[in-house]
């Protein structure tokens, strides 16, 4: 592995300075989406090192739930999930920082949300500090619309511009391998941007490139919940999307790589699962009507596509 | 390991006889407890080699899904699921027959129920074959009757009584210690049997011990269902079994050895799958109340304990 450069050392300073504030903002955007739904705030600190700041916002107007986490965790030892991509990394200590956003809405017609941007720091006595950012965002809708998935994909676009334009088709095709249900053969959503053991150009770059990364989701997801959040829908259309939850809730307890680091680093649980939606159904063996709504979502939108062009 | 002792030339097929009259068996069975529902039959076929019978109850009367799986899977290579705790086994081809059943009754007075009877044969040539038995049952209340309970463990040590007087305690200590949400420190229901890598005694008697819990479980089953399947429920009991059976998710899709073989071996996804309730819902950081029967649930019935004596 290449050693990073080193870090400025305020950057851990500056880095959980930029995610307290993000989490604050998106609780303020949330409540000004929704109207009338309010955050709750619960700090818990975790027995193995450091702690976090969870606020959920259930039952709102828009939202039936929306949690947006903080976190910084430390310890001795890197969990398995953290190590198995760089073995060289058993026995280093840890400091992992960042916030994630999972919004499940009511109405079956605005599609659910997740963004996560986290800073990685791993030491040892007497090795240069390796570090690394990560995260993205991706969507995942109930029902397609091209000009919602056009300006989702538009706005990550604009996101990644400023740091070279090979950044956007790079995270978009992470994106797509990594929100991937092997078991279902099918994608988890419309993607978006997803990145990691990121520490090209030094520091400062990486660093303003998870910023806008992570100022940009709001404004990829805000425009697609106004045009869509007074859709009339029924029950057909309610059903449909707890059953999609299903694929959502498989996704994040079988491959989730956060969940699966949060769950195994004995992080709080309840902050990790409140990316799980409140109703889920599952149905043995179904499918689709030819030619639906519902269909075209699987033909239509979860296949792979070049959203941009 | 030790190798265990030589096979009969018609193993498999005395243990796929057994496993087909048993899902037979047990569709009849429900269909009776249930007196409306009816099994639909779904037969597949895995592209690696082999495949099974699925067979689905549901939107009966007294149950919202049961599913009882056959399937005989083999292979080039044993998955890594099978293979991470016997690592000589790599490169064995392999057969794995097996029966599983989950029901999740309408009722959250009656339990949810599972028991599984697996048996793998791994073959490599100029080794000599490697075969093991594994299976057990266990329930999962969502409200706590010590007599259910107490039956249920009473069937279990019945059907393993015959074979020693260390068995039920060892399978039922098992059972305790797989079952288990590490993630919640919590038990996933009241426990049962759990045994796995059992080839004692030599075919004759493991086949006989397998087939033994597979006839019990019914007879632990059956006259719960009877006592509670009628008893009045409303709308707060019904929200807590939904809100419980999220942890039947959290196991199968974190923990479970099964799903996670299944999934990896390339079977069938929705046979896989079936074991998932029905209706399922997550809320941020729920508390039962103190002194409520729910409350009762985590700290009467789901703490380890001994329901036999």
């Amino acid at each position: 592995m290449n050693t990073p450069s080193p870090l400025p050392d305020n950057a851990q300073t500056l880095v959980k300075a930029y995610l307290l504030n993000l989490q604050h903002q998106l609780c303020e955007q949330f409540e000004a989406l929704d109207g009338t739904g309010r955050f709750i705030h619960d700090e818990w600190t975790r027995p193995l090192g450091g702690g976090g700041i969870t606020r959920v916002l259930t039952l709102g107007s828009v939202f039936a739930k929306v949690g947006v986490n903080f976190s910084h965790v430390f310890g001795e030892q890197l969990p398995a999930t953290a190590s198995t991509l760089r073995p060289e990394l058993q026995g280093y200590r840890f400091d992992a920082l960042g916030v994630s956003v999972v919004s499940h809405p009511d109405n079956p017609y605005v599609p659910t949300s997740h963004a996560n941007v986290r800073f990685f720091m791993a030491h040892k006595d007497g090795a240069p500090s390796v570090w690394w950012f990560g995260g993205g965002f991706d969507l995942t809708p109930y029902y397609g619309f091209e000009e919602d998935c056009k300006h989702w994909h538009q706005t990550a676009l604009l996101a990644c511009q400023p740091f070279g334009s090979d950044v956007y088709p790079r995270f978009k095709a992470w994106c797509d391998r990594y929100f991937y249900l092997k078991h279902r053969e099918e994608a988890r959503g419309i993607g978006g941007l997803f990145f990691d053991d990121y520490y090209e150009h030094g520091f400062q770059h990486a660093f303003e490139l998870m910023q806008s990364i992570g100022d940009h989701f709001i404004k990829g997801y805000a425009p697609i919940v106004q045009r869509r959040k007074a859709m009339p829908y029924g029950p057909q259309q309610q059903a449909f999307q707890h059953y999609r939850r299903g694929r959502y809730v498989e996704f994040n307890l079988i491959y989730d790589r956060g969940t699966l680091f949060g769950l195994q680093s004995g992080g709080r649980t309840e902050s990790i699962l409140m990316s799980l939606p409140p109703e889920v159904s599952w149905h043995y063996n179904y499918q689709p009507e030819a030619h639906t709504e519902e269909a075209k979502l699987y033909s239509d939108y979860l296949p792979i596509r070049d959203w941009i062009t």
